[in-house]
């Protein structure tokens, strides 16, 4: 029972030198293999809407689950405006605490662990649903989640040919000369249609908030699967209303996704289907080659949950980490009072 | 704009500092200060009852606020068996962020900081509540809340004598113990009867998680303000109803008390007084000497938020913080994988 006090801290710094250790595609592929763990034990989790505070230039918003044993929440904020300024739109950092002390277990930034179970989650769910064979991914939407998504899809879909777009030709160039050497085939599109053609997988992931049409219906053929990874907040989509009246809509947490997702067009009754229960087996995934399949991310606590418990996992063996003096422990617990005194008296 | 992704982090060991260096009676009457300005412009806070995860042994909140300028949250678990196995019942962190770019700017221990800030608010109800010129308190539950109590009564009520009982001496002696040299005259005493006579104040704070009656009907006489503090949870309460009945109740934020203080006990629709209307002077406190006020004390996150607040402009002046590098913040926002790659050829 000592230092209690001390949570595990993993700031920017080691999470990089962690991800650079293992490798991205690594990591992502581990991550993909707990998310899917989780989601199919789905039904022994806490789950809430996140909790949000709007402003009107972004939001903030804490993402709590717990598995029983286990507690993990997020902090993410959302601020699309901030790229203009030199600043990140979404920054992170996570929390996770055994449930029987309340005690916090590990502390790290989420940033990057954010951007890489996203991309995690979107090849986990298109593993599932994308057409047989497809190996070629449009990504439109160049910005900070873009690599994260080529090599996730690459590591574990089997996609090899990316073709990217973005309305800013910088961010595809910025993203063609990060991804030179991932033995990824890529190719530099002048419009959403061009880096479309042949693709059996289409990535949209733009960062306007507001109600954006990145795809119009008549750019989407049959047989494709849309995984739609940044409409994630009320009054933000990027998909037209009618490409969803013709797709197979699937979902991570339905009550968050009706607020937040694509489907804030759609009536609140309308169908979608539940991943974890296509994971398990208890719901059908593609069930025709010419079907329109659509993951509407938003992104869940606990996939989040999955993220920490993979990084408090690594710690075990993997150096990254500092201690971090979070904890007042006091010899006698209700003595709170007295270690004041005591740090007095020591400093006397 | 340099160093965004530096967060100052407070760390248990320098919380301890900053409360001796000012000294915790100024530190407890400048956090009454600072609640009671925010509670003038309540109506300016988003809020919200805490967001709790409940299990059989405890409970893991998250309590988030905002003003539209900043965004504070604390974490705090509640764990009463924890005490049997030598760990804290209340352990707390919390954050301060900016609500214009979503940026934390403060990551603090609160463990320390919750027990000062709970203090404060108990000390800044009485002074609108209690009667006048009481001097005498009884203190009832001599736990790890109990030294902070007396003191901030001292500092900002004028209490000059404190009746202390327990179920167990030990915690009565420690208590005694740690106070002495305080100014304060102590008495320990055998008995919770014992401990109220002739105070006009008497604190409750115990901390077991149930139903408790600490105080029955009988034992309390008129003309006497009760700071009830241990009840803090649904199941959780210290006072018998037939006292509450009695008693003119003032109440922080009664979404939450009605859950969580109390009040649980009575119908949903009894009359409480919030205690922001009587700091600004639109509801009435004490009206008559011989009334019974009752400070139904559960804690709300707009006292955190101040708590938070202080500690940040505390820190402009004073040394007892340390840099974290928590936020991941790339020379260009949209080149997130570009920072991890730039990473890797430094350490090559």
């Amino acid at each position: 029972m000592e230092n209690l006090n001390i949570v595990p801290f993993v700031s920017v710094d080691n999470m990089m030198k962690l991800v650079l250790h293992l490798g991205p595609e690594r990591v992502m592929t581990d991550l993909a293999g707990y998310i899917e763990a989780d989601f199919r034990r789905w039904q022994s989790f806490d789950k809430t809407p996140r909790v949000a505070s709007h402003s009107e230039v972004g939001v903030i918003e804490l993402m709590p689950t717990s598995d029983g044993e286990m507690y993990g929440f997020k902090y993410v904020n959302g601020h699309p405006k901030n790229t203009k300024e030199g600043l990140q739109t979404v920054t992170a950092f996570g929390l996770l605490a055994e449930v029987n002390t309340g005690y916090p277990i590990l502390l790290t930034e989420m940033t990057i662990l954010t951007a890489l179970r996203t991309a995690a989650m979107s090849a986990l769910a298109a593993r599932q649903l994308a057409p047989k064979g497809a190996t070629v991914m449009a990504m439109i939407g160049n910005g900070a989640q873009a690599e994260f998504q080529a090599l996730a899809f690459k590591a574990i879909c089997g996609v090899n040919e990316v073709r990217l777009y973005d309305i800013d030709p910088a961010a595809t160039a910025k993203c063609v000369r990060n991804l030179a050497g991932s033995g990824l085939a890529l190719t530099a599109c002048k419009t959403a249609e061009e880096a479309m053609e042949g693709a059996g997988i289409i990535t949209t992931c733009t960062a306007d908030k507001q109600c954006a049409t990145i795809l119009t219906d008549n750019m989407v053929g049959a047989g494709v699967h849309i995984n739609a990874v940044g409409g994630d907040c009320p009054g933000k989509t990027e998909l037209h209303r009618d490409i969803l009246l013709r797709s197979s809509i699937f979902v991570e947490y339905p009550p968050q996704t009706r607020i937040e997702g694509e489907i804030q067009q759609l009536d609140p009754d309308h169908p979608v289907t539940e991943l974890w229960q296509v994971i398990t087996g208890a719901a059908t995934g593609r069930s025709d080659p010419r079907q329109i399949t659509l993951f509407d991310s938003v992104g869940f606590a606990i996939e989040d949950f999955s993220a920490l418990r993979y990084i408090h996992d690594q710690l075990k063996a993997l150096p990254y980490s500092e201690p971090l003096d979070m904890i007042a422990d006091p010899d006698d617990p209700r003595d709170l009072y007295g270690m004041l005194l005591r740090a007095k008296a020591k400093a006397a």
